[in-house]
């Protein structure tokens, strides 16, 4: 194909994505242009992704050709944070008597879809991860999609096996997929909630544990109760929503995962962005001074903040000083090893520095631990003990 | 004057000024118009500053007109730092035998010299403080400036009565001049540390506290020992120096003095840079690593880190919950109440938002409380306790 061809083919494309977004067509080029409407790559080369929230699109929408049209799905709405409940709750579900809570996992925001009839699986930022991808056909009931081929499920990939945030807190042997969320294609519209976990049992799908519907007035007090629990076995906190979803979600977290989250930044601090370590920090002062803790509990608040920041720093800092690179491992669970190949690749082109080992086969899979190198900052460290100046 | 007249004499001012620095004129021009190159206003408005590091020119070096040419007085150099005191010292003053090593002192920064026969006091990013330029008349021997008119003396403002950097920790009654430095106006070279001694010896100035002259070899020893006894009395660290002052400075800080630098960033943790923070807690985490520190001790300084950050926090939260507005209250000694006004003019000037109490008088001055709002944090906080969302 000569390049005019396919000037003309990328002209015809932008008319009825112009069409399709009531974007005018300077618009769609300037979009492409700034990488803000990019391709995934590869086999997937078809599926656009927006990189960048643009007028109420969210970042990570993916749009697709379908017939002689376009089809959506779109990205995770943010969910907001309330930094105290009180009166957080009562302003901003204003009108509502009952809220649905729901625990918030500590794991991989996924989307999983039917697009042109292969079961996809992506990413925030809309990437088609190949690992997730092939979990999701393994793990999910895929009679669903058929059933619904119009619906996406939004999702949380748990577990050990989980690349991107191992997590072995929730008694999973390998991954899977927690269900909080169906919207439609296009539309993005949500199920509500009762509609959603009705469906999602009857698939056998996981969900993501309901704490009931708590009414508005008693809130503050009853989640402040469930995130107490919840801290003390390490998990993460809630997200609270209108049972309908239509006024939008809140999320509220532990003080345990807000540690946990400091641990894992300033084992990295050179890569870790500052305003996520500030934000955690801060959340800290905002609930001991909400719970009202006296001197003894803040004292512990005080040393687990401390050691939560400087146990990882030391950790690092002392490994780079023995001259042990910096990195995490993690591990995938594969039941194809074209699958670990596949996603060597997509780590590469994602610019992560990953070392794939051997994989061992346990039963029909095979396990692969892959170490994230984090370049930053065992460089960073490297340097200063070899007396560079800050 | 007509603004013809006004544009002739500064293109006649713009050639000389480009001849001085050795810039083309568009250079100088393109400066002013960014205001990296900037006069200070009122009485100083003939005294520019450089707003920005140009071409090896200090940020805060400040110009005027001297007779038919320009002179110049350098800005501080940046003293960088050594975050481990092994091998840092060794390779940046590689060659030395000795290092001169000096208390770096808490306060603020100030250049002293006479300016067409006026004495001044200049900030570190080259403002004409009127409060420092009348404590600075006040406080310091001038024949100094009359004997070597050529001399910048380069020193801390410290103590109680200091508005930017008030600390009670010296035993300084109101505010001294402590100098550390002596440069040469145009050049910027510095004399060499004794020499500098011996002279503001003779004339009576106070300066920075020796530790003498410590052999390179043993200097990370030596100087950690140092640094820990400045500690226990909270003070902050020392600086560096070649004794002839032709290899940069360096400087070294205790744990004191990093956690009271958060203690004040998380007062007002939205004013605060994220970069500021993140620093002091990295050098933490270097400081107990280099020193080998045991579980006790690192103990002991999670519990310190973690107190500096939530204590001040808290503190912070629970005022605005309580409806009290965040301030630091500072204070000025002044012999003339003119001062006061000028002062409380500059810092508007500066977009600092100060309230200035009606004065006392002690003595011959007067001192007078000035109240410095914090409306980021303050504003921040208090719509997060009126339910507002992160």
């Amino acid at each position: 194909m000569n390049r005019e061809g396919n000037e003309e083919i990328a002209l015809e494309f932008v008319d009825r994505l112009s069409d399709s977004l009531g974007f005018d067509k300077e618009r769609i080029q300037h979009l492409f242009e700034k990488n803000y409407l990019a391709r995934n790559w590869g086999k997937y080369e078809h599926l656009l992704r927006f990189d960048k929230e643009i007028s109420h699109i969210e970042h990570g929408t993916v749009l697709y050709e379908k017939g002689s049209s376009f089809e959506f799905i779109m990205g995770f709405p943010k969910i907001r944070r309330a930094m105290v409940l009180y009166p957080t709750l009562k302003k901003h579900f204003n009108g509502l008597s009952k809220l649905a809570v729901e625990e918030k996992m500590n794991g991989y925001n996924v989307r999983v879809a039917q697009i042109n009839g292969e079961i996809l699986a992506i990413t925030r930022s809309g990437y088609i991860c190949p690992y997730t991808t092939e979990r999701a056909n393994v793990k999910l009931n895929l009679k669903f999609f058929d059933d619904f081929p119009k619906l996406v499920l939004y999702g949380e990939m748990v577990g050990p096996d989980n690349p991107y945030v191992p997590k072995a807190i929730y008694d999973i042997d390998s991954v899977e997929f927690y269900i909080f969320d169906i919207r439609e294609k296009n539309t993005g519209n949500p199920l509500p909630t009762a509609k959603r976990r009705e469906l999602m049992e009857k698939y056998g799908f996981l969900q993501v544990k309901s704490f009931g519907e708590i009414p508005l007035k008693t809130a503050p007090e009853e989640i402040a109760d469930i995130i107490r629990k919840l801290g003390i076995i390490e998990h993460e906190g809630v997200v609270i929503k209108d049972p309908e979803m239509i006024f939008p979600p809140l999320k509220y977290t532990s003080s345990q995962s807000n540690c946990s989250d400091l641990r894992h930044a300033f084992r990295f601090y050179n890569e870790a962005g500052r305003d996520y370590m500030l934000s955690r920090i801060v959340r800290e002062g905002f609930q001991t001074v909400e719970w009202n803790e006296d001197e003894t509990e803040f004292k512990k608040r005080c040393m687990q903040l401390g050691e939560s920041i400087l146990n990882p720093l030391r950790e690092s800092l002392r490994s780079v000083k023995n001259s042990q690179r910096l990195y995490e491992e993690v591990r995938i669970r594969v039941r194809n090893l074209k699958t670990a190949s596949d996603f060597e690749d997509y780590l590469k082109r994602l610019g992560v520095d990953a070392v794939f080992e051997e994989p061992y086969s346990v039963g029909a899979e095979y396990l692969i631990t892959v170490r994230k190198l984090n370049k930053s900052t065992n460089d960073k460290t490297q340097a200063i003990w070899e007396g560079e100046l800050w």
